[in-house]
C-alpha cells in the first residue's frame, strides 16, 4: 500500500538543494521500505534564475512562500529559510491548514518554541526539529521517545563544529585561536563573523532546545548563560592536557534539585571522557540518566547532507502520521524553574597574568581566600617581567567565582585575567 | 488527557523487577510529561514465593503466561522471559488478542523475527525490541525512524559487553585472556559457560537484528558468519597497539553490490576510529550513511536499569500508537541477497608460530604467494626455539587467506596458527 505524501519546501540553499536531491536518489527505495512516496511539489525561493539540483523540477518553484503553506497540493512543509520572520507566520499559517511541519530552524525554536508547540498541539500536526541540533545526529526523536520516560540528570554536549574544530587546532596542532579561526573561516565552518559561533551562541539555542525537550520544560535562548571561546589560549589548552584534561565547549542542561540549569561554557573534560575523543568539527551529546545510565550521541553536526538527513526522517515520520490522521507525541514543556549559573558549584581552572614582584601571590591568594574560593594547585611561570598564575580550586560556588574575578581586575598587580574553565568530574 | 495503559509483564527477574521499580518511581512523571498513566496489572512468574521489588502489588502475580496475554485487564505486554518457547507463542497470542507487545528477546528475534514481525503486521500492532540490542542505547527507533530514508552503507557495532570487557583489560592491563576471562566472570558480566559471549554468538545475534532493521532484508543468526575472541593473545593486542590500532570485537553489517554481508569477528580498529574508545564494557554502534555520513550511538549495553529504561520507551510507544487506535512504523522486510564472507575483501593480521629453523619463512611466504595473499610488512620475534611470525596483508580476498590457513596447518614448520583479525580502514 503506497501513499503519495507530498511536500512544500520553504527555502533552497544548500540544505534545500541537499533535500531535493536525496530525495529524488531514494524516493524508490524509501517506497519499498516504507509504502511512503514522497513528491517535492513546490518549492519557494527567493530568486527563479538561481541555478538549482537538476533533479528538481523547475515548474514547481514560487517566489511566494504562502502559496506553499496554504496549497491544495501540499500535504507537509519543510521549512529551511532559518530566520525568525517570516519563517515563524509561515509554519503557523501550514499548521493552521493543517499541514505538519518539519523544520532546521534552532533560531526560531530557541526563541518562540514555547508558542509553535502550542500551534502545533491547537493543529494536531506535528511540528519535527530533528535537523535544528546536531544536524544528522539522531537526538530529539531519542530524547522525545526513547527516553520519554528515562529520569534524565544531566545532558552535555558538544553542539557547535566550528568552535570544537577551533579546539582541536588548538589542542592538536598548537595552533593560536587567531589562526584556528582563520583556517576554521578559511575552511567555510566558520563565518566571517564568527560571533555566534565562537560566542557561544549558537550552542546556547541548542542546548536551550535540547533542555526543553529532555526536561519537558520550556527554555529559551535567553534562559542559557552563553559564554565562548575568545579567551582561551594555548596556555590553558597545555596546562589541561598536562592535568589529563581536554578543553571543549560544552553546552550543558542539567536538572538540581527540581530546577534547570542551562549554560554554554568551555570546560576541562577528563581525558578519559567520552566527549574528549569528539574531534575537528564532529558534535556529540552525552546524557546521563537514572536508569539508563550514560549515553552518547555522536556524528556530524552540520553540513548540508546530514541535515538533509534529519530532514527526511522527520518528513517520513509527519508522513507516517498524517496516513495514521494525527500526530506523533508532541512534547508538553511545564514552565521551567530556572537554576541560575551563580549557584552552580564546581572545580574551576583560572589563568592570571600578574607583575612578577614580591606580594602578588599573597594579594591574588587573599582575594580567592575572602570569597571562599579554596586552591587546590597553583602553579607560577615566568614570562618576562610577568608572571602567569593558574589555578585550580576546589568546588566553589560560581557567584564567589565570579566576585572573586572582579575583585583581581582592580588588583593593580593582575595584568591580565585569562581563560577560566569549569571542570567536569570524572566520577559521575 | 490522561488514559490509563495497562501492562502485562512476561517474567520477572532482574530486568523485569528493575522495570516495575522504575515504572512505580517514575508513573507520576511519565503521566505529567506524556499523558500516559502505565499501570501493572499482570505480572507472570514461575515462583509465586520468590522475592519481588517492594513497589509490585503481589496479587498481580501469576504462574500462567497465557493469562497475562489474554487477560481484558492487559493493553500492552512486555515479554522478559529470553527464551525462545514459550516467548514465540506468547507473543503471538498476545498479538492475535489486539495487544502490542515488547521484547528484550533477541534470540527470538534473530531467529524466528520475520515470522514475528509478519504476525504483527497481520495483527496491525506493534513489536517493538529495543532493549535486544545494545541495552539502553536508543538503536533500533533511530535505524527505523530517523534513519528511515537514509541509504545506510555499514554498521559496525561493539555489541557485547563481555568481550569488550575482556579485551579492554588484555589492551590496558597486559591481562591475558584467561586472567581477563575469569576477572569477567568473577564481576558477573560473563557466564560460567562463557561460549554465547566470547564465541561471538551474541553479537551475532544482536547484529543480524540491526542488519534486518538497517537495510530491510530478513537476516538470521545462521546468516551471520560468527567468530570469537578466544584465539586472541597478548602478542596479537601488542602487536596492533604498535601499529596504531586497538583490538575490537565487531559485528558488521554492509551493503555491497546490492548484497548484504553480516560478519561478527575480531577486528584491528584504528586508534583514531570512535570505536576504538569505546572501553569496558560499554556498547556502542557506529554507522555510516551516503548522507548522514559517520554516527555514533554509545552506552551502557547490559545491565538491569538500562535495559528497563528501553522497555519504558518501548511500552510509551506502544502506548501512545495504541490510543492512536493502531500501530507505528514496521519494518517491511524483503528476501535479503546474502554476501558470503568468503568475498570479504580486507587487510589482514595473521600470527603464526613457527619452529625456528632455515627455510621456513619461505616456506611460509609461498603459501601465502600460492594464495595470492600478498604481504604488506612482516616480522620475526624469536621464543626459544620457535619463531613468531606477524603479518600484516594487503588487501586480500577471505575464501584466498581461509585457503592459506589450511594449507599453513598442513606445514610441518607450522606449530600452531595464532590470532587472525582483520583490518578496519582508516579512509571510509
Amino acid at each position: 500500500m503506497t501513499s503519495a505524501v507530498r511536500v512544500g519546501v520553504l527555502g533552497c540553499g544548500n540544505v534545500g538543494g541537499a533535500l531535493v536531491s536525496l530525495l529524488a536518489r531514494e524516493a524508490n527505495a524509501i517506497e519499498a521500505r516504507t509504502g511512503i512516496r514522497l513528491e517535492i511539489t513546490r518549492v519557494a525561493v527567493r530568486d527563479l534564475d538561481k541555478p538549482r539540483p537538476p533533479e528538481l523540477n523547475r515548474a514547481v518553484l514560487t517566489t511566494d512562500p504562502n502559496a506553499v503553506v496554504t496549497a491544495d497540493d501540499v500535504d507537509v512543509v519543510v521549512e529551511i529559510m532559518g530566520v525568525l520572520d517570516p519563517a515563524d507566520e509561515l509554519l503557523r499559517a501550514a499548521l493552521a491548514a493543517g499541514k505538519p511541519v518539519v523544520t532546521a530552524n534552532k533560531e526560531l525554536l530557541a526563541t518562540r518554541g514555547v508558542d509553535l508547540f502550542a500551534a502545533a498541539a491547537a493543529a494536531g500536526r506535528d511540528l519535527l526539529f530533528e535537523a535544528a541540533v546536531g544536524g544528522g545526529i539522531p537526538l530529539i526523536r531519542p530524547l522525545r521517545e526513547s527516553l520519554a520516560g528515562e529520569p534524565i540528570a544531566r545532558i552535555m554536549g558538544i553542539v557547535n563544529g566550528t568552535t570544537n574544530f577551533i579546539l582541536t587546532r588548538m589542542t592538536e596542532d598548537g595552533a593560536t585561536y587567531e589562526d584556528a579561526l582563520t583556517e576554521a573561516q578559511r575552511l567555510g565552518y566558520a563565518e566571517p563573523d564568527p560571533t555566534a559561533d565562537v560566542g557561544g551562541f549558537d550552542a546556547g539555542a541548542k542546548v536551550a532546545i535540547l533542555a526543553s525537550i529532555a526536561f519537558g520544560v520550556g527554555v529559551s535562548l535567553d534562559d542559557v548563560y552563553c559564554e565562548g571561546i575568545t579567551k582561551i589560549t594555548a596556555t590553558d589548552i597545555a596546562f589541561a592536557r598536562r592535568l589529563g584534561y581536554v578543553v571543549k565547549l560544552l553546552g550543558i542542561a542539567e536538572q538540581v534539585d527540581g530546577q534547570i540549569g542551562v549554560r554554554v561554557h568551555p570546560a576541562m573534560v577528563p581525558a578519559t571522557h567520552p566527549l574528549a575523543s569528539v574531534r575537528d568539527s564532529f558534535n556529540a551529546v552525552f546524557i546521563e540518566g537514572d536508569a539508563v545510565g550514560e549515553l552518547m550521541l555522536y556524528g556530524r553536526g552540520a553540513g548540508a547532507m546530514p541535515t538533509s538527513s534529519a530532514l527526511l526522517g522527520d518528513l517520513l515520520d509527519a508522513a507516517h502520521n498524517l496516513r495514521q490522521g494525527g500526530a506523533g507525541r508532541a512534547p508538553v514543556l511545564s514552565t521551567a524553574k530556572l537554576r541560575s549559573v551563580d549557584d552552580l558549584r564546581s572545580q574551576y581552572y583560572l589563568a592570571l597574568d600578574v607583575a612578577d614582584r614580591p606580594g602578588v601571590l599573597a594579594a591574588v591568594a587573599g582575594v580567592l581566600g575572602n570569597h571562599g574560593v579554596s586552591i587546590q594547585s597553583m602553579e607560577q611561570q615566568g614570562l618576562g617581567d610577568e608572571a602567569r598564575l593558574v589555578f585550580i580550586t576546589h568546588v566553589a560556588r560560581e557567584a564567589d567565582v565570579q566576585k572573586t574575578l572582579r575583585d583581581l581586575e582592580s588588583l593593580d598587580a593582575v595584568r591580565k585575567i585569562g581563560g577560566l574553565l569549569r571542570v567536569i568530574g570524572d566520577e559521575k
